[in-house]
């Protein structure tokens, strides 16, 4: 007879759908005993937490009552799989919520190669999804060529910062935008040629000009609404879009409405292609072995804002939505 | 010496830069003398003039008192250019002009193996222009296969018609829109599977899931504004736009709103992309060949809608733009 330690779950759910900008009231927490493991079953602990835009772009894919989505950086406390031995660190996709008894499916282990002094909570961030995306997005929806001139919206962003930085990298010149003097002054810390503060500047169009004056080859889409409308007007001829998020958006309960994009896409002969990074699944090995070796030869730089403790998440979730962060939005569980 | 033989040229000549939809009166009927031709020039006499609707969303690029823009089917009356002899057919470039004197640069020749039962004039539709924007934008921009789903609008315009025959010669479910019971009745004639008339519909999302209540793989766009919004949300995962034109936006002097697209194209992974067909053209011998073939093959049906008289040049224009043409709209010079 094994000696069954009791674990206690906690969890933010979806207690109510959102209407416009998510509030704490939208969160409940929950607590459940967890049972004994199974055959082949693992008890996993989280250690990290990470908040994405994306949780509230498709909030509406869950039921009030479940557990808010997302990823999280967890330790094996029990196993009863090989595949994923006690005390090694997983990826998880149990959402917010402490302890969880998985099959194995939905966990991954992190890079073998994964060295000591690297952060672990890196694979909610630079060598995790956001990396993925932003070097997926470069490379295969931008198709981001040395010589080019790429223009990123919420550029101090998990998202932002990483497409700048891969840019320099692949030998683009890049120009930045955020929301604060803070942002700005980050984007060039961290090798932007030409960063603003979109909510300063007396005309966008300006900006955009003075910053790139032969306009942009790819523009990496983060935000929507009108910051996008003005940058179509700016793309050069064959420019391509990649549409990534669009934060801005994702508050409205009616749709927002901008200039028709057909003319200037016409005009420039123009690509806008939205994306998700699970298209390249199989290919995240190659991306992730990439964003390791950049982060660890120095060449990317990585900046966390963390907030402490799980009780903390949805005031998190509802801050990196306003954009408090500059750099990756992380919650450690204690 | 030689004889000398006076060729008056007319020329319709853009007088008023269009205000909103174009009128008679912004244009100018002008007349000037042909001078004697010189080594190496050509003189060439219009038989078919076409008006498309680029030249109204282009027309900016003109200057006022410039030539109208456009192509036309001529015929070679003298030639001092071993490469356009006399009596042979061309394609020139010299706009809405009876007579030409040209150095042969803005001179095709009509394809060798054009048949004699086939029309002259639709190396200004069918085997021209408008064929190989179909052709191409399909082929290279939709990305259209055999099974797959194909959406058009202004489809019994010279462009749109072609689209759904061409698709259905690739193996694709055509759904066409246009603007009359006539045109919807043309549309079922040459084989599109199904056709509608979004001005009576009593909803177009309605008549769009009717149509296809899967979805839509490919969306080749002509006509832009509210049609593009609502058909964007009708558009399966990774599905393709093609924008070729946006006829029903080229009037507006003030940009016209519509929702932002970027949450429908990121939800789906869509991709939008404008295109002007000078894009392929290294390649537009192999799309003529086709084109040629498949008319000879009774494949593809065309339709044209002649205007007859050069003086009545402007009114077909007004028409064509205002959707009066089922297929191509031609003008016979005579």
């Amino acid at each position: 007879m094994s000696l069954h330690r009791m674990v206690l779950s906690r969890s933010w759910t979806l207690a109510k759908y959102f209407e416009g900008a998510p509030k704490l009231s939208d969160f409940k927490l929950k607590e459940v005993e967890l049972p004994k493991l199974k055959h082949g079953e693992v008890l996993v602990e989280a250690e990290y937490f990470s908040v994405d835009p994306y949780m509230r772009a498709y909030s509406k894919r869950m039921k009030e009552g479940d557990v808010m989505m997302g990823t999280q950086v967890a330790r094996v406390l029990e196993s009863n799989n090989s595949a994923f031995p006690a005390h090694s660190y997983v990826l998880s996709s149990a959402g917010w919520t402490t302890h969880y008894i998985s099959q194995g499916k939905d966990l991954t282990p992190l890079l073998p190669n994964w060295p000591d002094n690297v952060p672990k909570s890196l694979a909610l961030g630079t060598i995790g999804m956001p990396g993925l995306t932003a070097y997926f997005g470069l490379k295969e929806i931008c198709f981001a060529k040395k010589g080019e001139i790429v223009l990123v919206n919420g550029a101090a962003g998990a998202v932002g910062s990483l497409v700048g930085q891969i840019a320099k990298i692949m030998g683009c010149k890049v120009v930045g935008s955020a929301g604060s003097d803070d942002k700005v002054e980050y984007l060039k810390e961290i090798g932007f040629d030409e960063a603003f503060n979109y909510k300063t500047v007396s005309s966008l169009e300006e900006a955009l000009k003075k910053a790139s004056p032969e306009g942009y080859d790819c523009f990496f889409e983060n935000v929507g609404g009108y910051f996008s409308e003005v940058a179509l007007h700016q793309m050069r001829k064959y420019g391509r879009i990649a549409v990534c998020g669009a934060i801005s958006l994702y508050n409205d309960s009616v749709p927002r409405k901008g200039e028709y994009v057909q003319i200037p896409l016409l005009f420039q002969e123009l690509r806008m292609e939205g994306f998700i990074v699970q298209r390249w699944l199989n290919r995240y090995n190659e991306g992730l072995e990439k964003l390791l070796q950049w982060v660890v030869e120095g060449k990317l730089k990585y900046h966390e804002h963390i907030t402490r403790g799980f009780d903390n998440m949805p005031s998190a979730f509802i801050g990196m939505l306003k954009g408090d962060n500059i750099g990756k939005a992380i919650i450690t569980a204690k």
